[in-house]
């Protein structure tokens, strides 16, 4: 057996962090206030989808643009959410005006609850629906009531030296806008999420009209939205989805169960809608999707009529082709209602042959397996499963090809800064802005904490010096604890076990005064290895008389020494690469 | 913060495993051998794409078709292959008259290898190419030469009681067949990986022929390729990926990186031809692209004209615009050649501006991520990179819905049984067949280690009892010795570290001698955390001299005890849960 070759594949699980993690990037410098300038500093959005945050400053003010969240990446183990590095907002806290949030999705108002207090509480600005949604998040935390203000499209809101005006856009969750920014030194629109659908479910429509309005104003920097900049074509209406929703109703014999994102609000009332078209009630399963429907009924963003909502309990008494169950879980994810169901874990619903189900998602990336194994778990259980590309069932928020370009077109900026996307979007991105007519020094395709400044005259520099930025990982209690030393064991210890030495020595000879105890974790089973453990032992000794003899008593080279002797001690004799930890203990 | 929510979200990475694992579903008694039936089994394949593996007995005598690899799931962490569950052939080695095999594919002669001299050194038989790829993989082993017999199709193998007849099929490697199989029960047919390429790069067309032949015998059974049952319609022309790769080298001003699998020879062979057409040289990197280059090429199946190829020295020597790199890395895989360009690793090859580099491959599940990182590295090194579904660079080796039904349809077989596949496309491949007018209970969606017993009736029954069946783990030098325990403590770990505590005590009175040491890995990074593991080692210390107040010396319970308590405390404090690892060491 070829042992490079063995060693080389193993460790293709664990792509290397693309980026540096929490804190590696911390610049000791910052540029300091410019009077009279503008800058503009990513702080989220750039480099990886999710946890959106653009920083907007006017000499001695601060504006920012949303506050999200993102899941972690596959090699993040064990990390529940990251959220942006704000070392650069909580150093200056005392010059933030506001943060103004786009819409309610947790890529962009997920990491508020993290952040706030540690930036100064300063206001938040969002629409009805955004800061439902916001304050629905903050009860979890049991943190004081944030201080946000209620705007919708139209409204100016002067902040220190910025005005700014929310405009309508249509996405995938009600209430969405996006801010034209008017500064001193010239106009910034950032498009926020959008799409341009014509028939959308809540009737709100992206405002072309204000669109092509600051465009005659003069446009200095779009910021837009680039997460399918991969799409050519145009994306489809959300009116799509319902058809085939409708469809999938006329034709069910059972229980239809509907699983999708929680924030998908237009998606839910399309369901709603079928429902009662074919005279079926609803039952609401997963705490997201509770809290959710919760909020958006309450604010009049949801319309259920009255008696077609039933409990669990209610739910029992209702035959199965008349009822409908909207659930969580279209990702996968662990402990969602349609994962549980799918392992037969649901307290509620038990699936049966006869049962249609419905997952309204595409992907994230790096969900697939998990969705795949749910979906295989359903169709065990005897389920029809509608699900992936061949159907309608689900359609993306977010513009496609075309209609970045009709952004770009309308708004005609002098510059262009693509957001929310990873490398190859924001680089694809400005190739579009470039074919529309923009030249490439017009568009720039950022990193997070670069600063970008501009002058009177409308030019831009890149500063050399860079802010904090990069990821901040939230593992349980801990906020950025989790660095690149924890995260490096962890995926180590996931790879080849780990394998613990303990020497006890009498303090005052050196020696060993008991047999070494070995522990073994995720690297061999011990009692299937009797031999091995018994060898390596004797191996322990060995090196320990062995270096004793050199060595005398600086434990910490014996510890080195031990770690590295018996670590190429188990990879010869196993090919594996646990973390060895040796102990000395003296007594 | 509410800590349920933060918990529950944090397994999300490790999706609970699907299937048992190796050992667990180990029945201690096999059907015994039964004069004049036909058994069907299946040990790989079936509920998880890879590893195929199909156990055909007939009486006294078993022939196997096919010995996969699987490359290992997510949530098996450290990994590196996992093989069929061969316990039953191991234990019935003197039965097997040989294995058959269909194509040269990791997922149908990779586990080869491992279990050859455990199940007897069976002879095998396989066409040339085919022949070829095993034993070139086969010298990386210092296994023994294996016995493989050349076959070609319409030869007429006499294997015990079965009869054994190759037809050519279509698939993304040469030299693929299916097999039909004439038992003294009726005749099976066995599709191996096929598609209907009318125009196919190496000119070998599934025999339709054959096919409606065997249909006129009468077929018993049908085992038939479930990969693209999810696909509608018609799989593409593997000749439109060539016509692509024209267009590209047509318009590429700089370098042409094209990475693919080693294993798709025709995609090799399309890329060669473009080169010769625009006077480029080409040069290979990736071992296993060497290997498979070496292999085709002597073997006849790659034809590349006398002073096309040149090696990496010669390469430095030729001008951009003159020059085609294949490589391996489609896939994201560490260490392959294009992922080490993509992160400036590569010797040979750096990237720069005008390169125009392409991904001529579909994600395989799981590597989304990878493959994306990877794209977004080349992508800031600036170059061009051609990837995804936007343009016709990758089409598939495996029949699409019309092309199932089409094989079904010429069979026409009484009893169907999907192979290769996950449970979802073996259900929907039954459903197709039950289309093309097969009765429910004539289509059989099996899982691995179930025995289907057919009487000379042609009647089948399942037997109640199974064969081993399920995964085998390959870790460094060990096959199988990775189980349940210790994948489930890599999990574990990989989640949230280790927690070592070292209590030294007095051998009479069973009290601390010592200050009890702390270790921390992968949980909390310990000097930054000095007052946890402070308050942590008085804890240690409290709940110690209370045990032993209470429980005396008995080593196992309080270990116990301390694993639970100390849990609980660092939960409380943390909200993680490390593995908690308590060692008493006496003096």
């Amino acid at each position: 057996m070829n042992l490079r070759r063995n060693y080389e594949t193993r460790k293709r699980q664990i792509p290397r962090p693309l980026e540096p993690l929490n804190g590696e990037r911390e610049e000791k410098v910052y540029p300091p206030v410019e009077e009279g300038k503008l800058r503009l500093i990513p702080l989220g959005g750039l480099g990886e989808i999710g946890k959106n945050m653009m920083v907007i400053e006017y000499g001695d003010d601060i504006l920012v643009v949303d506050s999200g969240i993102m899941f972690p990446k596959q090699e993040m183990l064990g990390v529940d959410f990251v959220i942006p590095n704000t070392k650069y907002l909580e150093d200056n806290k005392h010059r933030i005006q506001a943060i103004i949030i786009t819409h309610g999705h947790e890529d962009h108002i997920g990491a508020i609850p993290y952040i706030l207090s540690r930036i100064g509480d300063p206001p938040l600005y969002a629409t009805k629906l955004t800061k439902g949604l916001i304050e629905t998040k903050m009860k979890e935390f049991n943190t004081k009531r944030p201080n946000i203000s209620i705007i919708k499209p139209g409204d100016k809101i002067k902040l220190g030296p910025f005005e700014v005006e929310p405009f309508r856009v249509n996405h995938s969750i009600p209430d969405g806008v996006g801010f034209a920014i008017h500064t001193p030194l010239g106009l910034l629109v950032h498009s926020g999420d959008f799409k341009f659908d014509h028939t959308p479910v809540d009737k709100e429509v992206t405002d072309f009209g204000k669109l092509a309005g600051y465009a005659q104003e003069g446009v200095l920097v779009l910021f837009s939205d680039s997460t399918n900049v991969e799409i050519p074509g145009y994306t489809m209406s959300e009116k799509t989805v319902g058809e085939t929703v409708d469809r999938i109703f006329e034709r069910a014999k059972g229980r239809v169960i509907i699983s999708s994102f929680a924030s998908l609000i237009n998606r839910v009332q399309q369901s709603i809608d079928s429902a009662v078209k074919y005279r079926r009630r609803v039952m609401i399963s997963g705490r997201s999707m509770e809290n959710n429907v919760e909020t958006s009924t309450r604010l009049g963003y949801l319309r259920i009529p009255q008696g077609v909502l039933v409990d669990s309990k209610e739910a029992k008494n209702i035959r199965d082709e008349e009822l409908v169950v909207i659930c969580t879980g279209s990702q996968g994810e662990a402990y969602s209602a349609l994962v549980r169901m799918a392992s037969g874990d649901h307290r509620e619903v038990v699936i049966k042959p006869g049962d249609t189900i419905v997952v309204s998602a595409s992907p994230i990336p790096g969900n697939e397996t998990a969705i795949s194994a749910t979906i295989n778990n359903l169709f065990r259980l005897g389920a029809d499963v509608i699900y992936g590309r061949q159907v309608d069932i689900h359609v993306s928020g977010h513009a496609a090809q075309e209609e970045l370009k009709t952004m770009l077109d309308i708004v005609k900026p002098k510059y262009f800064i693509p957001v929310h996307g990873e490398d190859r979007h924001l680089i694809l991105h400005c190739r579009l802005a470039q074919e529309i007519g923009l030249s490439p020094s017009n568009t720039l395709a950022l990193e997070n904490g670069i600063v970008v400044e501009f002058d009177k005259e409308g030019n831009y520099q890149i500063l050399k010096e860079r802010v904090p930025a990069g990821y901040v990982l939230i593992d349980g209690l801990g906020v950025g604890d989790v660095g690149n030393i924890v995260l490096r064991d962890r995926q180590a210890m996931s790879r080849d076990g780990i394998f613990v030495i303990i020497c006890t020595v009498d303090n005052k000879t050196g020696k060993l005064i008991t047999s070494p105890d070995l522990i073994s974790r995720g690297f061999i089973y011990m009692r299937a290895h009797e031999e091995l453990v018994h060898k390596t032992r004797a191996e322990v000794r060995r090196l320990m008389s062995k270096y004793n003899n050199t060595h005398r008593a600086d434990y910490n080279e014996i510890k080195m020494r031990l770690r590295d002797d018996i670590g190429q001690y188990l990879y010869r004799h196993t090919q594996r690469r646990p973390m060895v930890i040796p102990v000395i203990i003296e007594v």
